[in-house]
């Protein structure tokens, strides 16, 4: 019935494939872009463009970089014997906005869900282990969410680990149980980091 | 101290100036996009340019439009005799939801406010009188917000439509005082309209 002009009926489609966009927020969004002017807007469309031509995953980590390897990857200061292991690359943002860890991070991309078909040969497991054998790794720590799969996750790749000389660490609980790494506080997730625990 | 790679950082800051987009939603979204298929991205992009090229304020109405002018405008079984003035053309969508209005419109494309600096001359005012004159008009139907700059701009008007031949109305209350029209259920502003009164 309600007749939309087809190119704002597209991009208000569009916005509403984003999470979080409902139709009213995106009907909302996409008015307020008709009145933004044209450079704004082209700023946008370019800053969404250039973000998936000139970004990449870190080869090494797991990492957003624009550079190969990522920035921390080749950081020196940094203590090369700790490694994170992380679920996503947004999880090593969320710890590094705590300033308390100075190790390195590998991303899995993603967590073990066997109902959604997700096994250890769909995530970064292998890579993982090469860099254990060919990096002068120590300690691992198991920083995925405490979630049913993140803690799924841990527990086999402490499995895996356990025949290695390494020490295996688990974030504290202090996490709330069912939370999602992303969306804690910096000190909660600095406390856990500090509280972690060898398991 | 934290640290986005440079694209990233551009595109969460460009979410950033959108409403209800704020630094973890913009983060979020941002994340997002770079794992959306390129061709996702592309079309978002591709939306966001078009709606500013192909897209015009219908130059009679005032509404969103890819022709000029607008389906209501030209639309000839709608009644030509009444039309409704309206803010923004958002309310315009508001009100053609509710299914109850077979008039025309005319958006002012704001509200006076003095101290904003917007006077009658900044808004659509002397084509909506224009309109008055040239067309066939009996009933102009008042339904600016029930903000206080919205109901002073009804008066304004009122005051201004006093000396023709015309029928002043008001949307009903029914509306809550103080609320935006764009926000409104369809019922509540079905009544609004179905309760309209002569000032």
């Amino acid at each position: 019935m309600l007749h939309y002009p087809e190119p704002l009926a597209r991009l208000i489609n569009e916005l509403q494939k984003l999470p979080t966009i409902g139709a009213k927020t995106a009907q909302r969004l996409a008015f307020f872009m008709l009145k933004m002017p044209e450079s704004d807007t082209t700023k946008l469309a370019q800053a969404l463009s250039e973000v998936k031509t000139h970004l990449d995953y870190c080869s090494v980590c797991g990492n957003i970089t624009d550079q190969q390897p990522c920035y921390i990857c080749t950081d020196t200061r940094r203590d090369r014997q700790t490694v994170c292991v992380i679920e996503e690359p947004d999880d090593l943002l969320a710890i590094e906005r705590t300033q308390e860890y100075k190790g390195l991070y590998h991303a899995l991309m993603g967590v073990l869900s066997p109902l959604d078909g997700v096994g250890p040969k769909d995530l970064r497991i292998d890579q993982l282990f090469q860099r254990i054998h060919s990096e002068d790794i120590k300690e691992v720590i198991l920083a995925t969410n405490y979630t049913t799969e993140g803690q799924a996750t841990a527990l086999y790749l402490t499995k895996q680990l356990e025949s290695l000389e390494i020490t295996t660490t688990r974030i504290a609980y202090g996490i709330p149980v069912g939370g999602d790494l992303e969306y804690i506080d910096a000190v909660t997730l600095a406390k856990a980091l500090e509280g972690r625990r060898r398991i």
